[in-house]
C-alpha cells in the first residue's frame, strides 16, 4: 500500500471535511487507488482550538517554517483561503517538489501565472478542482474527458448564495433586503455579502473555469461583473410573464479573435436546463463542437463536496509521476492570447416609466432604431395613468450601442426614468 | 509530435463521427495532447460505400485477418456495434496488446469479464466511456473524480428514445403509438422499437453504470426491466396532477449488503432536476456520500456527441502507459460479489377500476393493510357513475408485496380491474 505524506494549510470547515472525507471512505481509498493518506503536518492560527475527533493534533504547528521541515512530504492540501498567505506558501511549497491540492479560487484567479511557473520549476503537480464549484468534477471534466472539443462557451451557476438568493425572491416573492436576510440567517450568506451579491465570487471562478476551457488565461480584471442589487421582484415577475426566470449568470463565449467573460443578473428561459438549478446548488452548461451541450450540476459548496473535489484531487496527484501543466500561449503572464471583449451581442430586457404624452413609444423606438437596436417583443401597460410602465425585450444588439440608446432614453421628455436594464441570454 | 495509428473496426454514422472530430478539431489536440491520430486501417463490409471526403479509402478492407496484419497499430477503436462479432475481434486486439476505444453496450454488458482479462493479458486498455451516454462523460467521471466517493445511487434518463417519446406524450399529449411513429418518423426510434421501449438498450448501460458507480459487477442479467408500453395518456395526466410527471429510469442503488438494479417507466416529482430533462437528451443523477447529488446532462446519443467521447478515450489510451483495470472482486466472472436485490421499497401509483357498490374503499384498503402497505394518497373520483376510478400512491413498500397485494385487489369483486401499477421515485 502506497503512503502518502500530507501537510494541511489551514484547517477549519473544509479541511475538517477533508479529514473527515479520509476517516470515512479509507477502505475503499485504499483498495480502489491502492493508497493512504497520512497528514503529517497542519498549519493553523491556533493548535489549541478543537479538532475534528481522532485528528493527529500532535502535528498541528502555528509555524509554516516547522511545516516546511516535515520530511518526506508529498502533498499539501491548502484550505487557508484568501490570496494572501496562501500564494505565497503555495509557491514556496511547489518550488520544493511538492505538489498542492487547493479550493482556492482567489490566489489560483490572481496568481495562476505565478503558481503555475513554481509548480513547473519544482515538478510538482497543482491541482484546483474544488475551486470552481465545490463538489462538481467540472475542471478536470473539461480537459480530461472533453479535451476533444473546441469548447465555444461555459454558462454557469456558480455562486450558491446569488442563487439562493434569486430563487427565493422569484418563487418566494422576498424583496432583495429580505432574501439576503435569510440568507444570512441560514448560512448561506456573509454577514458582509459584497463579494457574492457583487459578483466577485462569480467572477473568481469565471476567470479559472472560462481559462480551462477556451485554453487561453482570461484574466480575473478584464471580466465585467454587475451584481444582483438592483433586481426587484417587479422585474422578475414581469420577466416570468414573458417565459424568463432571472439567474446570476457567470457566461463564457469564445469567438474566433475573441474571448467574452461577464457575470451578471441574467433572464433566462423557464425551459432552459440551468432555470431548474434550484436554491444553492451550481450549475455549468458547457457547449463544444462536438459534444453539444452539456450540464454539470451539483453542490457548489459545503465541506465534504468540497473535499470529494479535494481528495480526488489528492489522488490524482499522488498517482501521477509526470504532472501536466497548462499549454496556454499565456500562461505565464498576461497579455490575453486572445483579446478579452469589451463588447458583446445579447438581448435585453429593459423596463422604463413613461409619462402618458403622445408620442412616446415613436420616440423610444427612434432612439432605439438610431442604434440599430431591434425590439422583439414591447408591452406598455395601464394607458390612462399619469406614469405608464413599458417594457420591452430587444433582438440580440451590442451592449456599447444598448447603453449609448438607454443614455438617451433617459433623456427624453417622455421617458420619467429608466427602471432596469437586464441582459437575457438563449 | 506523437504519431498514433489506429485502426476502425466499422466505419458508419459513429466512424464517421470520428473521422470527421479528429480532422475538424487536429489542430487543438496537437497543441492541447500532442498528438496525431493516423488510420491505418478500416474494417468494412463494402469498400466501395461512400465514406466522409478525405477519408483515408486505400486501407479500407472487409478482412478482420488484413486488419490485424497492418504493422504499428497502437489503438482500434471499435464501431461494429452488437455482441459479436465485435466480442471475438476486441478480444484478439486487446490480447496482441492493441487498446481498445469502443461505444459498443452490448459487448461491454455481456462480455465485460472475458475483454478485461484479455486487456490484462495483452498489457492493454479498454475503453468505453461512449458506451453509456454518448457524450456525457459519466464513466470516467466516476472512476477519476468521484473515486473518494462511496456512490450510493445512480438514476438516469439513459435511452434517449423512450424520454422523446414520455415527453412527447405528456407535452404534447400524444398516446403511445403517436409517439412511437412520430420518434420513428424523426429517426429517433428503430423500425423494430423493442430494444429500446422495452428497457434493453437501458439495462446494458446500467449494468455498465451501475458496475462502475458500486465497484462491483452489476450483471446484465440481473437487472428488472419493464417497458413502456404500458404507459397512458390517462396515467400521465392523473400523475400530473399529483406533481409527478413521467420519466423511464434505469436505479441503481447500493445498500450494505445488496445491490438494487432496475430499469422502468417511473413517475418523478415535477420539482426534481431529472424531470427537467427533455426530449432526447439523457443524464445521470450520482449520489456519493460526500458530494452529495450531481447531476451530468447531455446529449446521449448521435455521431459527434459519442465522437466527443471516444476521441477523448483515445488520447487518454495513448497518453496512458500502464492501463488501469478495474479491481471489482467479481470483475473475472458470475458470482456477483454483493448479491443483486430481487426485491426492493419503492412508492408505487395503483390506478384502479372500481365498481360502484358499497365497501369499495374498506375492501381495497382491507387488501392493502394485509400486505403491510400505507397509502399516502387516494382519490375516488365521479360517485355515481357505474364504474369509478381510484388513485392511489403508497409509502415506500417492498415490490413483492405490492405485486402480491395487486393479484388480490383483481380478485376483489368491487374492483372491475387494475389499469395501472407505475414505481414512484423521489
Amino acid at each position: 500500500m502506497k503512503q502518502v505524506n500530507v501537510i494541511f494549510l489551514g484547517c477549519g470547515n473544509i479541511g475538517g471535511g477533508v479529514f473527515r472525507l479520509l476517516q470515512m471512505n479509507a477502505a475503499g481509498i485504499a483498495h480502489r487507488e491502492g493508497m493512504q493518506f497520512n497528514i503529517v503536518g497542519a498549519l493553523v492560527r491556533s493548535v489549541n482550538k478543537p479538532r475534528p475527533e481522532g485528528f493527529p493534533t500532535q502535528c498541528l504547528t502555528t509555524s509554516f517554517d516547522e511545516l516546511l521541515a516535515k520530511p518526506d512530504v508529498q502533498l499539501a492540501a491548502e484550505f487557508l483561503g484568501g490570496v494572501e498567505p496562501a500564494s505565497t506558501y503555495m509557491e514556496t511549497l511547489l518550488r520544493r517538489g511538492v505538489s498542492v491540492v487547493t479550493a482556492n479560487k482567489e490566489a489560483i484567479a490572481h496568481n495562476w501565472p505565478r503558481l503555475e511557473a513554481a509548480a513547473r520549476a519544482g515538478g510538482a503537480g497543482l491541482y484546483f478542482e474544488a475551486s470552481v464549484c465545490g463538489g462538481i468534477p467540472v475542471i478536470k471534466s473539461l480537459y480530461s474527458s472533453l479535451q476533444a472539443n473546441d469548447i465555444q462557451q461555459v454558462k454557469g451557476i456558480i455562486n450558491g448564495t446569488t442563487n439562493y438568493m434569486l430563487c427565493r425572491m422569484s418563487q418566494g416573492h422576498l424583496d432583495y433586503s429580505q432574501a439576503l436576510e435569510e440568507a444570512q440567517a441560514k448560512g448561506y450568506a456573509e454577514p458582509d455579502p459584497t463579494n457574492d451579491v457583487g459578483g466577485g465570487d462569480a467572477a473568481c471562478k469565471l476567470s479559472i473555469l472560462s481559462s480551462i476551457a477556451f485554453h487561453t488565461k482570461v484574466p480575473l480584471e478584464d471580466i465585467f461583473r454587475e451584481g444582483i442589487t438592483g433586481i426587484t421582484p417587479q422585474d422578475i415577475e414581469t420577466g416570468r410573464e414573458l417565459g424568463y426566470d432571472i439567474k446570476m449568470l457567470a457566461i463564457g463565449k469564445k469567438h474566433e479573435d475573441r474571448v467574452e467573460a461577464r457575470v451578471h443578473p441574467t433572464f433566462l428561459p423557464l425551459d432552459h436546463p440551468l432555470t431548474a438549478v434550484k436554491d444553492s446548488y451550481n450549475a455549468v452548461y458547457v457547449t463544444g463542437n462536438a459534444v453539444g451541450n452539456l450540464m454539470y450540476y451539483g453542490k457548489g459548496a459545503g465541506d465534504l463536496p468540497t473535499a470529494s473535489a479535494m481528495v480526488s484531487d489528492m489522488v490524482t496527484a499522488a498517482r501521477t509521476a509526470h504532472h501536466r501543466y497548462n499549454t496556454f500561449a499565456n500562461t505565464e503572464g498576461a497579455p490575453a492570447e486572445m483579446p478579452i471583449a469589451q463588447d458583446w451581442t445579447t438581448r435585453f430586457y429593459l423596463r422604463m416609466t413613461a409619462l402618458d404624452m403622445p408620442g412616446v413609444l415613436a420616440a423610444m423606438a427612434g432612439v432605439l432604431a438610431h442604434h440599430g437596436i431591434s425590439i422583439a417583443t414591447c408591452s406598455q401597460k395601464g394607458y390612462g395613468h399619469e406614469q405608464v410602465p413599458i417594457v420591452l425585450i430587444t433582438h440580440p444588439t451590442w451592449e456599447s450601442a444598448m447603453r449609448q440608446a438607454v443614455c438617451e432614453l433617459a433623456q427624453l421628455p417622455q421617458i420619467k426614468q429608466v427602471d432596469a436594464l437586464i441582459r437575457v441570454e438563449e
